[in-house]
């Protein structure tokens, strides 16, 4: 039983909805936003991460992820579920699961994952989770010991039901042990949300706007590899202007 | 099952959880926005209808409002769960089972609910919800035809469990029969939160941020009559620049 009653004594979890409804939070000075982009940013870069990748550079403009093209730098890029033709890579996991990325810097530029990413970084750390990677970075940041804003990127700032429930299966993982309260709604609904689906996510998501928007643009491939929980052990955070990984586990893949 | 996939084939039903994400929603020409603010204005809204009041101005201002009550009208306020002191009325339900209202008009100003209303005012047809009048207000939509958002009016942008839940059960109601489809992830989130918690509905929202919000003020008290669905055959919609009851149900109540 949840009461989301104030003062709260641990660190506490909050689910924002979209990035749209982030300026309204109240945000203190020890804060960890984790940006949450299932379908597809926050995947693939889990993805690339265990594939090897050494840095991921967010970017706000398919112009300048261009410039980072011409300039010989790997660029992925994706507007409205589409790869520009320019970019080496799209929004799928599928295309980093690539031994050319071993090492490298990709420049990456999204709809909405990216955007998500420049909110959260003006208002303090900021971490990256997917199904993927919930069990490493539910693990990361029970030991940052600070509060936590779970932020669904969402489709255009519209509300999706994917990443809703990726924050719930993480609201729930940091309230174990009594290490953190939830202290907002979203975060109850999402954990509620997720005790009533999670023995039928991939039906669930299936029926979801968003995945039927990218069905009719062919992309319905990585739903089922997506939902795979602790498929990776990637901990992506942002340092400086680029995502690092923090993991100490050694499970870089191969092709 | 539910599925989410354009194109629709009945009038559709869309959630918006919060005033903020209004603009973001596609909307066509033939719309009907129903706000919902359970705690506390829409509740107030069908009471005040059940007891005779003949049309709810809603006002966006505190100055405003104060110049309508300087004009000798009835003016009912809310600022923060708060009623400032010149108002006759404050946002509780309670309040309005009151004779000296009947055949009145009353100019309304909240923290929420009245900017729903302006919000949704722009963009079509308004009509008003809250869990007393949930069977009224679906046969009247069932008979308009039109497509619905359900807009939840929050707690200053941010999300409330207790208007979601609302919304929920509406959106249910609507699309049995097959008369309306859920066209978007929030109205299926919904349905689900509603379908899993509407047995123990008083308990989940006496979790929430918002009663406890309330509560610390000593408005606790208007919940348990606030959830009673089917108490009002109230149909407050918007005509010109105020709201009145379109009922033909001959229920008024008096002290």
């Amino acid at each position: 039983m949840f009461y989301l009653s104030e003062p709260f004594a641990m660190p506490t979890v909050v689910v924002c909805f979209s990035p749209a409804l982030y300026p309204y939070l109240d945000k203190g000075d020890d804060l960890i936003t984790v940006v949450i982009d299932v379908l597809r940013a926050t995947t693939s870069f889990c993805t690339a991460f265990d594939y090897g990748v050494r840095e991921i550079i967010p970017v706000n403009s398919l112009e300048t992820a261009m410039v980072h093209k011409e300039n010989g730098h790997l660029v992925a890029a994706e507007r409205d579920g589409v790869k520009p033709a320019f970019a080496d890579y799209s929004n799928s996991a599928f295309d980093f699961m690539n031994n050319a990325i071993v090492g490298k810097s990709i420049y990456y530029t999204t709809t909405n994952g990216t955007r998500a990413i420049e909110l959260a970084t003006a208002a303090g750390k900021v971490a990256i989770a997917s199904f993927l990677n919930i069990p490493a970075i539910t693990r990361w940041l029970i030991a940052q010991n600070s509060n936590v804003i779970l932020l669904c990127a969402g489709w255009k700032n519209n509300f999706c039901i994917e990443d809703t429930l990726c924050a719930g299966a993480i609201a729930k993982s940091l309230i174990q042990d009594n290490r953190f309260e939830l202290a907002d709604d979203s975060a109850l609904t999402s954990v509620t949300l997720w005790n009533t689906c999670n023995e039928h996510l991939e039906t669930m998501i299936r029926r979801s706007s968003h995945f039927n928007r990218l069905k009719k643009l062919g992309y319905d491939d990585v739903l089922s590899y997506s939902l795979q929980i602790g498929k990776s052990n990637a901990v992506p955070v942002m340092q400086g202007n680029s995502i690092v990984n923090l993991s100490n586990a050694k499970n870089n893949k191969t092709v």
